[in-house]
């Protein structure tokens, strides 16, 4: 593990993609984006995705240079398509927008269609929360996940991110629906672990804490089983809806050229309707009564959706931004 | 198992709640909207809810004659309270109003505080529906489940509820954030019958598929273990935030006292950025995907939410709806 300034490994990452052909502007927000994920600890959608992008850029999944744009508006509500360019700066381009509307209308919503993967969905609520306003956005993702009854895969995970402003406690949830991703069943099986609670079906069709079984099934588990399921496929169908772009089911198989995407950036300003004294006070005392629950293991109480993110941030600031080596490596190496 | 007239049961409901001290007029609408719960085969939420209600009236907590009004508005958002007055008329009105400001603004939002419980969560999605627009809704509870990792209740169950607009093929989720409710848990328990999959905790701290345990416990599982523990939690607080209401940590600890409830109403208007038959084309060919996934059970293939409603809806209008004769009588002394 190595510790990499925060602005060296901005800077390398811009490079990389200004090497795969964004405009240097873009290149830097892109580059902030991915580098700001490492930055806050998440670290299976920060560097480590630099790879997939680049050969997505290279068989044409992505167009570097394409940019989003609004297709259509009403009011509080507008659609806008990606031209599958980078998708963490459409995302980031539709969330700015649904901010700019909620200042306008209180609330407002862009539906993004035609992009491609936005990276860490966190990004966009962190982007909301910072503005001082709440969001809920999500995203569907080609189909991965068996539905409820089903063993074949007909559902995306579609990570769904709610966030909430406050000075000293922004909450920022991003939950995909399935229990767990395919990257995290690897790192559990590299280590030789077992999942800490079931995350799909063996062979048998028992569930299973074993996550070598269920890579071998492919039948990952959505999170509370039916519910979960029926979550996924109302947000992927909304989502394409909205957007006027691909449900799960209009997606490729292949993640290397998962692109085509639809999402939904929904964004709320409380302080339309609230003073920020009065919001504080009901997001701590929602937080302190959490904390007061009585825990199961006292060194690891409760804790809220985002919690510790800014003690996490601050400290790679100021330490260096921990990254894998190897990771870092092919990231030097785009940049040549 | 009785069978009785839609008219019928809704009159006889009706009749209570004049009884119970509501106008002829909003009697009428509650009555229907209790009627139309159980007509759709969600029995738990319909009139066996009625002597709860009626006990609620009695204890003070629900003011009959209490109307839900505006307290502030800023563009598609307004913050609703509902006077504590009944809970299923203040979630249908703010549900209407979200519509409106829905079909001005593309979409709105009304949050509402200081109501009492809304009964079951999907009538305001089918409203939306219904309306041919998209909704999401949901409620807070007082805290009756844990959060993760922890073994004392912090969080509530909070329902959430979405709702997708098709003349032939509306999607409607309603769906609480723990697995199992107490209701459901009770039920597997008096039929003497297992969980299908673990819902809570049993005494050595393990998860376990025996209601009873869990009754005991009182750890029931949030759904996707700690995703729906975020979940939970950012639900009550958001919806706290805009209705200006009470967060879980501020609710009574008793059901019979549950009042005071923080909800949100947002509604979408799909056809202002598509035709309804792009619409449909794409619920039809997501609907159309789930339903071809291999099934585990041939007899039973995957359904996407809200799927068989109307055909039990017909069914039950034509043959009567079906009502526990218990129950049923319990709705006729109340309405003597």
């Amino acid at each position: 593990m190595l510790r990499v300034p925060f602005d060296d490994l901005a800077n390398t990452v811009e490079q990389a993609l200004i090497r795969l052909g964004l405009t240097p502007t873009r290149a830097a927000l892109s580059a902030r984006l991915t580098a700001e994920t490492d930055r806050d600890g998440v670290r299976t959608h920060g560097i480590a995705r630099l790879p997939r992008f680049a050969e997505m850029v290279r068989n044409g999944s992505v167009n570097p240079l394409a940019e989003p744009e609004p297709v259509t508006s009403f009011g509080a509500l507008e659609r806008w398509t990606g031209h599958r360019g980078p998708g963490n700066l459409a995302a980031h381009a539709a969330m700015s927008r649904a901010i700019e509307l909620a200042k306008t209308h209180g609330l407002g919503a862009v539906a993004l269609g035609d992009t491609a993967h936005w990276q860490r969905g966190g990004t966009y609520g962190w982007q909301a929360a910072d503005a001082g306003l709440a969001a809920m956005c999500w995203t569907n993702t080609l189909p991965n996940l068996p539905p409820w009854g089903a063993m074949s895969p007909a559902l995306g995970n579609n990570p769904l991110i709610l966030a909430i402003p406050d000075a000293a406690n922004p909450i920022v949830l991003d939950i995909a629906m399935s229990q767990f991703s395919y990257g995290t069943l690897a790192s559990y099986r590299e280590r030789g672990a077992q999942l800490p609670v079931p995350g799909g079906y063996d062979e048998s069709g028992h569930l299973t804490t074993d996550p070598a079984a269920i890579e071998r099934t492919q039948r990952a588990l959505p999170i509370g089983f039916w519910k979960g399921s029926g979550l996924s496929f109302a947000l992927d169908v909304l989502a394409a809806m909205l957007s006027g772009g691909r449900a799960a089911y209009q997606l490729p198989l292949d993640p290397l050229q998962e692109t085509g995407l639809s999402q939904i950036f929904l964004a709320i300003a409380p302080t339309s309707v609230a003073t920020i004294d009065e919001l504080s006070t009901i997001a701590n005392g929602a937080i302190d009564f959490l904390h007061a629950a009585t825990p199961i293991d006292p060194t690891h109480p409760p804790h809220y959706p985002g919690e510790g993110t800014l003690r996490t941030r601050e400290e790679n600031l100021r330490l260096g931004v921990p990254v894998d080596e190897a990771q870092y490596q092919r990231v030097l190496d785009l940049a040549k």
